[in-house]
């Protein structure tokens, strides 16, 4: 490809909406256009690599025996009642009524199709197991699309479905998309952890998130140096601490003035105390009923596992009347010691053993020290009810996790028998009984990969692609365009290399030498084969990886072989 | 693949809403199925099936200079008021509103999207000619869905805008289109025709159709068996006859008695006149004035031609009460003689030599006989204002005109600057003056060439896919699944025909030998080759392919030889 011809906008001014890198350096490279809020075009560029990670996916998810479909995605309501998420989805869920006054949805994912496609023409155990994908665009109306490309509204998706006789057939699809996904995104050439997940409101049993580390990722995780464990942070469980010896009880517990001092920092700072020495007490309210929540001082509470161990549908934090009303003081001032006006008092594991603490004193401006767990108050249960973080203790093997950062770019559920129940989608077992299948269900964002790419692979000049997913390989530099033994001597090498099959672009524009490094920098092509007349008077071109590695000068007839080898 | 592992429930009853053949025999053949109307799942074959034509359509896109984009579906209306088409486009749009009440529309075509695009960034005459194209999921809500993928509401398709300094350039622009759409369409291995067509609603100056060949199509096209003149019959014009030797006047006028006889058919068969002895006289509404159109009793009028010839917006048939206010005689007794209720009288040309004609009296009842154009009555305009049909004049070299039916799979227009005017799609030109950019717009029906090379290409048994299409090549039917040596002779051969790169099913399954003859001819597979125990006995198997050649018996280890002749 010729740059001349390539529609490829580079521009020099940074967009104002663009808060993530990936964004800006997709704007600014000559890969997108915002359309309105979370929709783009995609360009040339964009389109070649949304290719090849394409070509990846259909390559492995092929290997593994899933065959590829496409469904609608204007898709009717009634296949969302059957479910029952026509009423469940909520606003994300973006619906529409044809001319007919027929409801409909643009489709955010395809349980619903995919259930009723399979419940129509698979009756026997003989056609099982099944698993079916598609490449395909979705739609979800997010309240708040931001950072280009990483939460977008109109979005390009993998989604496959599998359908077993039962959970054990079932659990070896999962794997079996498990160990897919992990070529996938080794083949992308992306630094990767699959992660322990919450099901969440898809519904299921066993999930993992396929996380891309990048100090930008929305996502905080935790994995462990020694083993294979990985989670997100709502989803690490974190065990009993096993402590060898308590430390010894301090003197009685005292009360302390701490007018105005309301939070761990503003106390811990006030005090003197570390915030690990404070017992924190939150006022939760549990479908209507009040709980204190126990926290050591530089823990957060995961409300997802208090839910759980409450078995309640909705937590939130109690409101000020509420707070005042079960502790007689202000916000800011609860503490277990005496306290009557909640349920129940549930303390994480990880303040079981702490002595000499400071908790507040259920009063205004006053907190208590020297508190004892077991003397000065007894907690109605222990419990795992903290997000973890670096240095805890893995749950599996005891050594210490380590916390990332990631973009979570693939997702593998177990379904079970959710939407087959709903939606009748059973078979015929050989023993002629009907029976639900049971599902998988497995995504990859396929535009989010491209942005996650340049979330992990970036440096101040543009993007550093992967060589697996680069629009191009090699760029072609002819830097005196006034100079005919330069100019020719880039046709001919993009000749070469083009017959050699090598996906090349020559940037034959009439810029100066300094505007053709930095658009190629910014683009992020893998190899940059600079030709300047000084050079070519030895018969040599400046041949330069973009991922950091030393400019070198090559003799002409060695170019095609030093770019093999740079491509790897 | 394995029949046993693959996904396509055959069905032996026909689906009862489908009313052409490809929509049963996608149906039947496990290649689609409906998930509402003019909506429908594509199973793994047809998925096949679009892979292979969207690969022919991008290598050839790419080929002709074309770039691959990807535009959104969903579109917000800003864009489409610019155009001036919100208010324009009617209940075809699909529109809906987002979570924050903005209006937004599913894309039917993506003019104001591709144009918005090229006018933020592409500035300089440098940058042109531009052409981007994308394959992608349209939605447009007929009021009729009907006829499976003929005319769904989602369809995929292909579409491509070029950007031109000036008309030479769109021109050349549009002439490469057309020439790579004869590439697209002849690798599909489709018989098809370019025709001359009708530019329509989407505005502009030049048009042609690419239309497959099929009895089954809904358009009507006239081509010349001598030159390269095709058209659609809506938009084929027709010469001015030059008649050597007018025939001889008859008698006068003569009144007859035609009680109750108001068609031609009736009023032919009657009297014993052929249609093309009569004038039929026609009383339209154009633009709120009556007019009669005059047209030989066995021609069709076209109302776009009528529409052009009389410069109105707006043209229909008369009601019953304006025909009896213009004529004086009820519906069915119109005729041009002594007619005064009329702004004027359009006849065609075909009318100009008529002598001893019949037409009605304008009176209840009662044809005249013997009537002479010119002698008895004198038209306003002698025009060209009806349908060609087969036996007329080419209107390029005068040969005769033969009419075919064909299905529209392809259509390129030149577009001019409607849209790049309206909508600010300017460039600066070398002497720095602002000038709007020349369009061109093509698009190609994806899912509908599915559907038209099955109206093209099947038998009683099923479809008979081209080679190029065929979502397997060769299909392998073990005729005794009972028989160890049958099994293992297919799988042997299954292997190396996979290894020999050919795109093979095998059926594995359980099922009588009838039946899976039955399903391999209504897959369309192009080479089947049937193994049973007999032939085996002698180290041969039956290879016969599916367009209609002979079965042959030929030894095993020359399989692969002759299977890669058959598929040419």
């Amino acid at each position: 490809m010729r740059m001349t011809r390539l529609h490829a906008p580079t521009l020099k001014e940074v967009p104002k909406d663009a808060e993530v890198v990936s964004h800006r350096l997709l704007v600014r490279g000559g890969y997108i256009r915002k359309v309105a809020a979370g929709i783009y075009d995609y360009l040339p560029l964009a389109q070649r690599v949304l290719r090849k990670i394409k070509n990846i996916i259909c390559e492995e998810m092929d290997r593994a025996g899933a065959q590829e479909v496409f469904l609608p995605a204007v898709q009717p309501a009634e296949l969302w009642e059957e479910s029952g998420r026509w009423g469940l989805y909520g606003p994300e869920l973006l619906r529409m009524q044809d001319r007919r006054s027929g409801h409909f949805c643009l489709g955010p994912t395809h349980e619903e199709v995919i259930v009723d496609l399979v419940r129509r023409d698979v009756r026997s155990w003989r056609a099982l197991p099944l698993n079916l994908y598609q490449i395909q665009t979705k739609f979800r109306d997010e309240i708040r699309p931001r950072a280009g490309l990483m939460r977008g509204r109109e979005f390009i998706m993998k989604d496959a479905y599998s359908f077993d006789l039962d959970d054990d057939g079932a659990n070896e699809s999962y794997d079996a998309m498990f160990a897919a996904y992990e070529r996938i995104f080794s083949r992308c050439g992306l630094e990767f952890r699959p992660v322990e997940a919450d099901t969440g409101a898809i519904g299921g049993s066993r999930s993992h998130e396929f996380q891309v580390l990048a100090d930008s990722g929305e996502d905080a995780i935790v994995s462990c140096a020694s083993c294979q464990f990985a989670a997100n942070v709502e989803q690490a469980e974190l065990n009993r601490l096993e402590v060898k010896s308590v430390a010894a009880e301090g003197g009685p517990v005292e009360r302390v003035d701490t007018p105005e001092k309301r939070t761990i920092a503003e106390v811990s700072g006030f005090l003197q105390r570390e915030p690990s020495e404070f017992i924190k007490t939150l006022i939760v309210d549990a479908d209507g009923a009040l709980y204190a929540v126990l926290l050591r001082g530089d823990h957060e509470l995961n409300e997802i596992k208090l839910r759980k161990v409450l078995g309640a549908q909705h937590v939130h934090m109690a409101t000020d009347a509420q707070v005042v009303a079960a502790t007689g003081a202000p916000v800011g001032f609860a503490g277990p010691v005496g306290l009557t006006g909640v349920e129940g008092i549930v303390a994480d594991f990880a303040v079981e053993h702490l002595r000499n603490a400071v908790t507040g004193a259920n009063e205004q401006d006053a907190h208590l020290v020297n508190v004892a767990v077991g003397r000065d108050f007894t907690p109605s249960q222990f419990a795992d009810v903290r997000m973890a973080k670096e240095g805890d203790a893995c749950p599996r093997c005891g050594s210490e996790l380590r916390a990332f950062r990631g973009i979570e770019v693939g997702h593998v559920f177990f379904l079970g028998t959710k939407y087959t129940e709903a939606m009748g989608c059973n078979y015929l077992a050989p023993d002629g009984r009907e029976q639900p299948m049971v599902m998988g269900c497995y995504g990859i964002g396929v535009t989010r990969i491209m942005a996650a790419a340049i979330e992990q692979n970036h440096d101040d000049a543009g993007i550093v692609w992967p060589v697996a997913l680069a629009p191009y390989h090699v760029t072609i530099l002819p830097l005196q365009m006034n100079k005919p033994e330069v100019v020719e001597a880039a046709d001919t090498l993009y000749q070469t290399l083009l017959d050699a099959g090598v996906e090349v672009v020559v940037d034959d524009r009439n810029e100066r030498a300094g505007s053709k490094f930095k658009d190629a920098e910014l683009m992020g092509i893998p190899v940059r084969i600079a030709i300047g007349a000084r050079g070519l008077a030895e018969g040599k071109v400046e041949v330069k990886p973009r991922s950091g590695g030393e400019m070198e000068m090559v003799a002409l007839t060695d170019v095609p072989a030093r770019v093999a080898e740079l491509l790897g």
